[in-house]
């Protein structure tokens, strides 16, 4: 069962996870996850944040509140320990996967105003959501959690599988359509309603690989083609030269 | 004041917004936000998914709940309509930007197993928060919303200005420290305590110089430097090259 503990001034922020799959994985016993808010750690009559040494504007977390919550903690071997900040290791599915591996994933949500350096001495994952600024990092660490619960084994049923993913397949995904036939006029590929299933298995192939070059060519660069899908992007090239 | 509508077939996901700078937004007088579930606009005995045709797993959306519900919405100026979408453009601060100064913002959220292609021609703005897999589109739809209406004018105050953000300024952020200098043998650097203040803004330039290099030199490439930060990186670089 994977742990999960979220240091947070906003505990209550979170309640969204419990809707999502994270509230399917609780009930499955695949996951216990525990809200924190360090506010309570701080010392007594001391803040949860202070001024900046040297000047500027904003307040910075300090140190201690961060610390004394993580000490009390309960460890499940080594935990992963997460700290949302937009100058870290940019999250994608690989990263998902490998946090997925983990017994114990610890998030310190700050905000983006800034924190104690000396924070970092705790953490072994810096991770930014994307290059954006947030007013905190709880929308990042709700946004993490969920696309790290979906791929723990068994979480996810057969109905709902994500082999199909995008990201999974290292492709974008074909353009999928269901009834009716025609919504306001505008009708369903002849193909899919065929029932040949080899047509409709090499539409939707040509459809991922043509979307991807399109849009995400980045993403071919480190996709492991079939023979097939290189004739099939060959193809596609040779025709968008001739447009 | 800027208008947000969001059709969620989960609506209550969306309450941590309240406690976040949309709260503030609204209290303010700066932002209108609504949350539409398009589950109602169904029409009678139809489910809001559907089976693929040309087989496949998974359900999709059907386009008829989602174009109903767009259609009940009072307008505001030409709608920029966002479809989450791990296909999309990918999201960040210049989207984000661009996002803040329109008067009007529907979020349709799907799940990520799929949605009937036709909705599509709705959507002026197919967007990805990232290359990962979210079990649904509330919690990318809330991160932009996020990122985009702190940037309105006047919802953050000065106090907050996010004139020294990582992606503002293009550089990523410099360490900080607070109170106390001596945090269980961790000491704050010299310079920051010397209340001289062209050294600590020569440190705090060098710093984040440095930090960009390393981490993320791809954000150098767009970078407007100043003829002082030129010299400063290059000094930087042979430093390293000497190493």
């Amino acid at each position: 069962m994977m742990k999960i503990d979220i240091l947070s001034l906003f505990p209550e922020m979170f309640a969204p996870l419990e809707h999502s799959i994270v509230g399917k994985a609780k009930e499955k016993g695949l996951l216990e996850i525990n809200y924190h808010n360090f506010r309570e750690y701080a010392e007594k009559a001391r803040h949860v944040d202070d001024e900046p040494y040297g000047g500027g504007q904003g307040m910075l977390l300090r140190a201690q509140p961060i610390f004394d919550a993580y000490e009390a903690l309960e460890k499940k071997g080594q935990p992963r320990v997460i700290l949302l900040d937009p100058a870290g290791k940019v999250f994608n599915q690989a990263y998902a996967e490998d946090l997925a591996q983990s017994d114990h994933l610890v998030f310190i949500c700050g905000h983006y105003e800034g924190y104690d350096e000396r924070i970092k001495t705790l953490v072994t994952d810096e991770i930014s959501l994307g290059d954006f600024v947030l007013t905190g990092g709880e929308l990042a660490a709700m946004t993490i959690v969920d696309a790290t619960v979906r791929l723990i084994p068994e979480v996810i049923g057969k109905e709902a599988s994500h082999q199909d993913d995008s990201f999974s397949s290292g492709l974008l995904e074909y353009p999928q359509y269901t009834r009716p036939y025609d919504f306001r006029g505008m009708t369903v590929p002849e193909v899919l309603m065929s029932g040949h299933h080899e047509n409709i298995r090499l539409w939707r192939m040509e459809q991922s690989l043509r979307k991807t070059l399109e849009r995400r060519p980045d993403l071919l660069d480190s996709y492991d083609f079939t023979p097939e899908e290189v004739k099939l992007l060959e193809s596609i090239k040779s025709d968008k030269a001739i447009e």
